[in-house]
């Protein structure tokens, strides 16, 4: 007899396992459950479709109930919520239009995803306050959207999914104020990066709020928020978008085991504590990459990467997941911003040592037209150079970089690794020193002690008496505002002028992206100086004050 | 008493060594001899400043004399000619401006370039007729089209720079006609990767003629040139591209060792036979990262690492090369094509044994408008699914896939590592599922014999009387041209029409890309069949008849 696998999730780790059961197994019988209305909807593009980027409702359906019944012969039940399992018997509950029956399974998959974190405050579920998840939510904001045609909007949340939101009712000529509790927005970033963001998100007409949250929204004339500043804001329409929580009271109430994130617990192969029971996607803990320990990564690449793998397993090919890196993009109005493996604020969490480098880099070579500077900042082990993150911002170019990196991340590569990398080289595309070389280059010039750095962040810390700071850039350059204290001689300047700096202090140099002050610092060091250089420069400096 | 180290030649190798030189060494004497007026410019950025991309001369110099002298403290020479190497006493022979001195040095750092291939045929040397190196053939170049506002040119050659001088006149309005004598331009890639570029040409106003070479170039009525097959062709100007060969002959005449493909030979720390005499960048072989032999790589990349290696050798510090993976790219009117590791006509002439996959991916999420479709060619072994080379054509994103792919070949991935790299997605810039991550399922079932292959050039071969043909398309599809002998039986009737194919033969079947065709393919194979997926799918067919 053919083996009955039910699916409980239809959109990206349920799907995905559904295709792939059938291509290796003709003959299982496979039942697909969705509590919604569609299955296989594009949840990333759905931010777009109000911002009419995406244009067609139509275009969101990635597949569709028959089509994945064609296709794939699977049973596909929408509106159909699985509401128990009962273990000792393999089966589930499900209730569908009001109607409640059990269905058995030999192999159960859970793809329930995760659900927007909505907190218990004073009249968060007044009208006009919408979350985003799946189709009917979108169908909800977009004809509010249509319908009412709102001038403001606040967003609350500056993750993934607010800063989408506020730039594509930005889009559609509406007034957005985003709020955020923590002082940066996009927590993947560290705070200096984050805030390269947040500038080109006020650049871009965002009414910008960190480090503030909502305390109670009230019907007034719209809606009515009070921040815990005592500030009051007040909009058409609101989108709560404060990060997303695992769906887990199925599994929970099955007794499966859940992790100390929160997440269903599945080994390596994506099988819970029950054998017959798999979980994948946003649901689920995973190990993270660097750190080895657990952690919830709910992005759209693991989750069909698991659903896949958990269908291999229980069609008897070992298959492994081997932990995510979190690797992440966003686009942000012009910008784009990216990371991959841990960034500062987790390896300081987790005691992992690290040395962290900035380089700005072009896009593509300078003579070549249309060229942006990217800023990467690269963590790496002071033992052995080995990378443990990487973060990115800039127009140009960015996805392309943090792919290399997150490539050599899960390659086990070094910095020492990323000099050499042979990437590809014409004026439109690099540099002869691509970027991502460039990051080696300073990463690996830092760890082999041929430059010693200062950053951004210690300059407050530091006693100025012990310190005489030298400004290697132009004089026009200098008077376009430099660091307090700073002396400005030109690198190009520097063999004939260094009688002007004391050799009694220590000496840090900079430059506008760290490239001229390493230069400088090389010609300091070799004259008996105890020079540090600024890492990413005067331009690093500025990012901290965005 | 400090070391002196002289360098021949001013631009990639050369003043990336010098550079490098004195960060390492405040106190080296360095003096780099350039023949040529000038030093540090943008060869690669060269045919763009003809089509006018590049609109200032000025752009081209990445570093000037005065600049390089300025911050590096190095004596440049430009217009002085390195004409001898006296290995016993250490001394090179210079010519500038028709006078002839002698230099001493301690070491001396050889990047004289490669030089522009002109055949002796009949004519060559009329005026009209140009190659394209440094700024003198720009200059020349440029004064041409200014001057004498040609209507018609003629490229000889279809590799890099030929192609980028085609579309670069193109674009200031001149018709171009490209010969080469080989079945297809871009050597890089393979046959029926380079015809999809050709196709692209054509599209683009390019007479291209491909198979046929000049035997003969007259002056009449401006340039008349007679090909091998007797045709005539007619130009103002005439570009000869053709390729390019080492600079051999200084370090030929020293006595240095020069390699079978005719490079300066030098081991892993870029040092020729003499302990004393360094050589990096086009003028030297290098060792090919996949299959060990020597190969000519006549790229920016290698040769500015190169010379970041030669210097630090000279300082003391062990740093080696560890070999070239050739990766390349080159933007061709609207398309981008890019290769990296072996081609396939490389691992045949090598006896390498290697399985190919094709597939076909959007540069991002279909449902976010702007997504192009790339084909992306793999190259991987039978035996344990290492990476030995890929190639990529399309509109958008072709770089980023295969600086990813160049990572993982430099790290020794397999195409299971592909599968499970940890790409950035977010709609505008890839997919759930990046086609680097398709491109690892894919090849990684054929490996697995999850589907077995037929490729496009291999169906002329086949006797009809064996196999039975499915397309698998739609109707639509179908009727816009198909295999001879096809049936037609969309992927999503298959299972209610099985009984229209025979047992007693092999099955093809066929989409447009070989996704749909796979999922017959694993249909068709789990009844009993024995089937083959045709790589690539027809669009892979078509582009054989590009
Ligand atoms: C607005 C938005 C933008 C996003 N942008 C990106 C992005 O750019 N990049 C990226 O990588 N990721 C992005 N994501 C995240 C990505 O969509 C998720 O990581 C991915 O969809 C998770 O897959 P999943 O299968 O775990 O859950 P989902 O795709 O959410 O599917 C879970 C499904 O299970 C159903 N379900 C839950 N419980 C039951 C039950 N008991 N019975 C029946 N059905 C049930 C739910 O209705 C839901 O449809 C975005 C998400 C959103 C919402
Ligand atoms: C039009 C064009 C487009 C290109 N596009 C690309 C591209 O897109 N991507 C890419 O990777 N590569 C490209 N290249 C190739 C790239 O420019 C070379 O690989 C690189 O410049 C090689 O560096 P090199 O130092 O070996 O030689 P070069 O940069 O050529 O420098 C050699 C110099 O040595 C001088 N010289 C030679 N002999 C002597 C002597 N005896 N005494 C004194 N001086 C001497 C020469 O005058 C020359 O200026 C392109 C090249 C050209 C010409
Ligand atoms: C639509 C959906 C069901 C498709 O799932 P899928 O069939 O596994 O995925 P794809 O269509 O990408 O096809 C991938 C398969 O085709 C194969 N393939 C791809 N290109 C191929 C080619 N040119 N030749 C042969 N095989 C190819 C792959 O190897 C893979 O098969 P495998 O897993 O058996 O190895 C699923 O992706 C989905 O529901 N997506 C929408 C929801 C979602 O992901 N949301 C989050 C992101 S917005
Ligand atoms: C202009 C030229 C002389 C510069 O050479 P260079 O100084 O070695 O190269 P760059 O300007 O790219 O600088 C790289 C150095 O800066 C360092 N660097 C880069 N960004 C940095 C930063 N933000 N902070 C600190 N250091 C930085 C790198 O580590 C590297 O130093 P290292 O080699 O000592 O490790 C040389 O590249 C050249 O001649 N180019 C034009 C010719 C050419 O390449 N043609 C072919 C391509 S068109």
């Amino acid at each position: 007899m053919s083996k009955r696998v039910l699916i409980v999730g239809g959109v990206a780790g349920g799907a995905s396992a559904a295709a792939r059961l059938r291509r290796l197994d003709e003959n299982i019988e496979i039942i697909m459950f969705e509590r919604g209305g569609y299955i296989s909807f594009a949840n990333c593009g759905l931010p777009y479709y109000i911002g009419e980027t995406i244009k067609e409702r139509q275009n969101l359906l990635v597949q569709t109930e028959e089509g994945m019944e064609q296709r794939f012969n699977i049973d596909v039940r929408t509106h159909s919520e699985v509401t128990k399992i009962f273990r000792d018997t393999k089966e589930v509950e499900v209730v569908s239009n009001g109607k409640t029956y059990r269905e058995k399974y030999d192999y159960l998959i859970l793809s329930p995803g995760a659900a927007p974190f909505v907190p218990p405050i004073e009249g968060v579920n007044l009208d006009g306050i919408y979350t985003l998840r799946n189709m009917e939510d979108v169908d909800r904001i977009k004809e509010h959207v249509t319908k009412n045609k709102p001038n403001k909007a606040v967003v609350i949340g500056g993750g993934y999914v607010g800063i989408e939101m506020a730039e594509n009712l930005k889009h559609i000529g509406v007034d957005v104020t985003l709020v955020e509790a923590a002082d940066q927005v996009m927590g993947p970033l560290d705070f200096e990066m984050a805030k390269m963001i947040e500038k080109h998100m006020i650049d871009n007409g965002v009414n910008l709020i960190v480090g503030d949250a909502v305390e109670r929204f009230e019907k007034n004339n719209g809606l009515e928020m009070t921040l815990k500043s005592g500030k009051k804001l007040n909009a058409d329409m609101v989108i709560m978008a404060i990060g997303v929580r695992p769906e887990v009271k199925l599994a929970k109430e099955a007794g499966l085991e859940i992790g100390e994130r929160g997440g269903i617990k599945v080994d390596a192969h994506m099988r819970t504590s029950d054998p017959y029971i798999y979980a994948v996607g946003d649901a689920i803990e995973v190990e993270d990459y660097i750190n080895g320990t657990n952690t919830l990564i709910p992005l759209a690449g693991p989750a069909n990467k698991q659903g896949r793998i958990a269908a291999d397993n229980i069609c008897g090919r070992e298959s492994v997941y081997k932990g995510t890196q979190g690797t992440s993009i966003i686009k942000v109005f012009d910008l784009t911003a990216a990371s991959t493996g841990n960034n500062e604020k987790i390896l300081k969490r987790q005691g992992i040592p690290y040395i962290k480098s900035y380089t700005h880099s072009g896009s593509h070579a300078g003579y070549y037209p249309g060229a942006f500077p990217m800023t990467i900042k690269l963590l790496f082990s002071p033992e052995d150079g080995k990378i443990l993150g990487a973060q990115i911002v800039g127009r140009d170019g960015v996805d392309k970089r943090i792919d290399v990196i997150a490539t050599a991340i899960r390659a086990g590569m070094t910095v020492y690794d990323l000099e050499e990398l042979e990437l590809a080289y014409a004026p439109p595309y690099s540099s002869a020193k691509d970027p991502v070389n460039m990051a080696g280059f300073t990463a690996a010039n830092i760890l082999k002690g041929d430059m010693k750095i200062i950053h951004a962040d210690e300059l407050k810390n530091i006693n100025p008496d012990e310190y005489f700071i030298v400004d290697v850039r132009t004089d026009v350059e200098f008077e376009g505002g430099h660091l307090e204290g700073a002396v400005n001689i030109p690198v190009d300047e520097l063999r004939k002028r260094m009688n002007e700096i004391p050799k009694d202090k220590k000496i840090i140099v900079y430059c506008k992206i760290g490239l001229r002050g390493y230069i400088a610092y090389r010609i300091l060091v070799q004259n008996g100086y105890d020079v540090y250089n600024l890492s990413g420069g005067y331009d690093l400096v500025l990012a901290y004050q965005m």
